[in-house]
């Protein structure tokens, strides 16, 4: 079969490699139908060294299942299935408590042992635990928004739930991305008052502000702040969704946050301690977050992508085939895309 | 009238200093008539710079009203009442959502400007929205816990707000002083299962057994962290209480708290990043606490000190008079003394 292995910075290729198959009788099998790009799959893009072994490449995708193992109680063949990007038992006491991403027994896609979600099939571990069945055809219409459930609008559910937005709130969302988006969705539907988008792309702005943005801030690092600062009577905003992991935007998130509110940061942290001052202290601020339990959001967010509520998939706004993956990653590299659909 | 005065390190002074009179139409003038020395006390005691001037010290006090200014409603000449460590207006936006240490309006005792609790008298601002009435005479036995109300108590009740304690969860509590030991209280009367006290002190292990510790851990750094994973099924704490303010704590804390826990800090950091790793990102470990609102806690906690069932005065464990202040540091800075009450 064909799957998207990364070798190395700049060097992604799609190529045969091994046959997906059942090897435990908890798996399942899928023919994948739609997956896409990560923001996170530009750091290994951009920093990966090189490996001879490759890495295969994608945690996004929805697909058919074509068989099942022994074991296998909650999936049957044909069913159409999303899988979050974390696979999961179900039944572990962080599964029960809805912490997926720290399953006992789960784990990631891809890498060396694992099929990742760019490429034709999947074995998917634990199916019972981990994929959900979605009421609709293969080529439903609104494939690209229940795609996003996988991680990109889980994630930026995650950072409002980690950020305590609440009705009436005043939101800020560092981070224009795909996840900074999917974060203004989640801020607008938890109900926000004011949703603050800080980011600089003219088209991501746009898409912004139809999510529910009612102000725009460019400008970045002390300039920013001050200017939330002006939009929120001096205070800060309750609520500040972290959706980039830089210590700049991680600084900004601490600057903007008000007395007594909360960070959620979801952008993986490219630093190890948090850029805290000591205001952060005595302005009794909350940091949360990390890594989305996309697999406890699904059924919650579901009804609303199904009845059109909301439409996190227009973050998907170039779409190619699986041969065209090296160019999604290229265009999203250089800011072309901001989220790269693949038609498999 | 007589005040506590700290010029430096190790150099704390009772000595006369002008009469507290009303100032402002809004203040009250008390007698103090207990007060208490703090844990925070000891850092300008041990690391603080010569200054001629002098800082007037004490933040901890409960006395009787003597005088109160034209626009005062809510406490009168001859009531017994309880200050917090920090003084606010009631009426602000952050005093209204129980974030009274950011009130807009509003300080902190002490230092340069304001009378501070350890002397014969203290004007108090914004009196209205500061002071508590005790329905007690001001010799009543439970004195040692109400004055408790005014810090120790409120932030352990803080640091466990902050954690997320919550009946059943198990609950770690770094630091054994007298903020550490309200901890443990807090956490048992929120219904915590499990309470680990890490600490080392013979004395203060024994009252934190009464207090509701189920277990103590007196290693520190890495084998204290393994201990605590031992006692949590290899785990960690849901709830974890921070209640020192090093970096080493810190780590600890992060080190003991388990996935999709929280730490909640309340010892005045010493540090001025957190000390995170990207293990505490992955394990989406909620970092919160600060300062306590200790105004916002004490009409939840007086019921329990009035009707015995919690009895947070016991930390207060060598008592003196105002002329015995400076030996009370002395006691509490060599660790002869958990916290020293000043019979005024």
């Amino acid at each position: 079969m064909k799957a998207t292995v990364m070798y190395g910075a700049g060097d992604v290729r799609v190529e045969n490699v091994p046959d997906a198959r059942i090897v435990e009788s908890t798996d399942a099998l899928l023919r994948v139908t739609r997956a896409c790009v990560c923001g996170s799959d530009l750091w290994p893009y951009n920093q990966m060294e090189h490996t001879d072994l490759g890495r295969r490449m994608g945690h996004e995708f929805i697909g058919v299942v074509e068989e099942i193992g022994a074991d296998v109680r909650t999936v049957k063949p044909g069913d159409v299935v999303v899988a979050p990007f974390a696979w999961s038992d179900g039944t572990c006491v962080f599964c029960q408590e809805g912490l997926q991403t720290s399953c006992l027994h789960g784990g990631f896609w891809g890498g060396t042992d694992l099929d990742g979600g760019q490429g034709e099939a999947v074995r998917v571990p634990l199916a019972d635990g981990t994929l959900v069945v979605l009421p609709v055809g293969e080529d439903d219409a609104l494939m690209p928004s229940l795609l996003t459930l996988s991680d990109v609008m889980g994630t930026g559910h995650h950072a409002a739930r980690a950020a305590r937005v609440a009705p009436g709130k005043t939101v800020a969302v560092v981070g224009d991305g795909a996840v900074g988006l999917c974060g203004v969705i989640a801020a607008k539907r938890l109900g926000a008052g004011q949703i603050i988008l800080l980011g600089r792309h003219p088209d991501r702005i746009a898409l912004g502000r139809d999510f529910g943005a009612t102000d725009i801030v460019s400008e970045r690092g002390g300039a920013a702040i001050e200017r939330v600062r002006e939009l929120t009577y001096g205070l800060g905003a309750h609520s500040v969704l972290e959706c980039v992991g830089h210590t700049l935007s991680m600084e900004t998130a601490l600057g903007i946050v008000r007395a007594g509110g909360a960070v959620g940061r979801v952008g993986v942290p490219q630093h190890e301690q948090i850029p805290t001052t000591t205001q952060t202290f005595y302005d009794n601020v909350t940091i949360s977050g990390g890594p989305a339990p996309a697999r406890a959001y699904i059924e919650e967010l579901l009804p609303d992508v199904l009845e059109g509520r909301i439409e996190p998939g227009r973050v998907l706004d170039r779409t190619g085939s699986l041969d065209d993956v090296p160019e999604g990653y290229r265009l999203m590299n250089e800011r072309e895309s901001i989220k790269f659909l693949i038609e498999v």
